[in-house]
């Protein structure tokens, strides 16, 4: 029944899970930090540093989550996992300056070989755009570093709520000025989607099978699972007609 | 002094007013007005129309601004006004598409010939986002239509204020992740200008004689009025060494 539905029914808008979906966070913080160590003379498992950092991404949000935060932004909880990793790694002596612009690591993520190819196919038929927990600066930034064509930067500081919270997708179809059913979520991970179909969104799965690494584990899918099912973002362009 | 400022220090991020700056609203009306007309038989006087619907934009953001409505998207308010006009113009017997469709008028703006180069241009340096009172999908779909490359999409609806309302001006550095004086607000309109220098932002004219029509009574600037003073958008990128 849900895929007679898909098959029946097309969005205008395309929200994408940044993270993970459309860029490659790990791989990206491995090879900067790889390039910034040896300048430094820091010996660092650059690969477990990023994971470790990713790690405190979820504890940090669910502090706004519960009021144990004020809103706060992605870039601001990134520094405050930053703060304790630095300790953790004993990596002492920074300036905040090298600080605040190796925070900023963030913003300088490469897409999938994929990514930019899938989304210019994708932005001729329909408005594209993230819906990231990464903050509106952030997204801009990242987005003019990796060359993502969005139409418009959604994210989860426009509604002081962070995803799955319910506000973040119905948020976004509010100032699209579209209902729910025709705006896609387009993500790596089901619980992204999930929260997206419970707000009756449209549901679009993009594998990344190396989002956490070769010993990582990435979210499946199977076909009629979601109301598409892609290999990759230039998949997800053929599969909609792009 | 505020020219020894404006030399020594560098914005990071420009917002444009859109409307009249960067596309020209009044004739894009009349030109998609004339062929509508004439496709459905209808004598009208389209610069008219245009002007007598664009007359209307100011006080029915005060009826927003004063509480007498409550927070309402520009494509809503437009619609309020067209029905006036529809009487107004005797225009009888539209569908409910037919109008929908002619309210997006607003969505469907050309830019003025030096838009689309000067922010390319200004883009290669700056971050670049509209900063209107346009809602986020009237922007988006602008942009799509009119080939706009912004960064991101700012506008009023974030922050549910209308400009000149300081909230839009302070909130858009808040986005940005700016301090104030970092941003630079663009705009054909000294009244844009001024409340966004009372909010402590950069500022930067761009002269559209043509926005009003032959008639009309366009602002003026001179040099040393703004921290930059441009003849148009290509003038706006040269003055800022883009």
């Amino acid at each position: 029944m849900q895929q007679l539905k898909a098959a029946s029914s097309s969005p205008r808008a395309l929200v994408f899970d940044t993270f993970g979906t459309v860029v490659d966070w790990r791989g990206s913080i491995i090879a900067e930090g790889a390039e910034w160590g040896k300048a430094k003379g820091l010996s660092i498992d650059w690969a477990r540093f990023a994971d470790r950092w990713r790690a405190g991404y979820g504890p940090s949000m669910d502090k706004v989550r519960k009021g144990q935060l004020p809103w706060t932004k992605l870039d601001d909880l990134h520094r405050m996992v930053l703060e304790e990793l630095l300790k953790e790694f004993k990596i002492e002596g920074l300036s905040e300056e090298e600080k605040a612009h190796w925070n900023t690591v963030w913003h300088r993520l490469h897409g999938w070989p994929d990514s930019v190819a899938g989304l210019t196919r994708l932005k001729k038929k329909y408005i594209i755009t993230p819906l990231s927990n990464g903050n509106v600066s952030l997204m801009t930034e990242m987005a003019k570093f990796a060359g993502l064509p969005w139409d418009a930067i959604l994210c989860a500081e426009l509604f002081h709520h962070y995803k799955p919270d319910h506000e973040v997708y119905l948020g976004a179809a509010e100032l699209l000025s579209l209902k729910p059913a025709e705006v896609m979520m387009c993500a790596a991970h089901n619980g992204d989607l999930k929260a997206a179909r419970e707000c009756g969104l449209m549901t679009g799965f993009i594998y990344r099978p190396s989002e956490y690494g070769p010993g990582g584990r990435a979210d499946k899918a199977s076909q009629g699972d979601w109301d598409v099912v892609a290999s990759d973002i230039n998949d997800l362009a053929t599969r909609l007609g792009a």
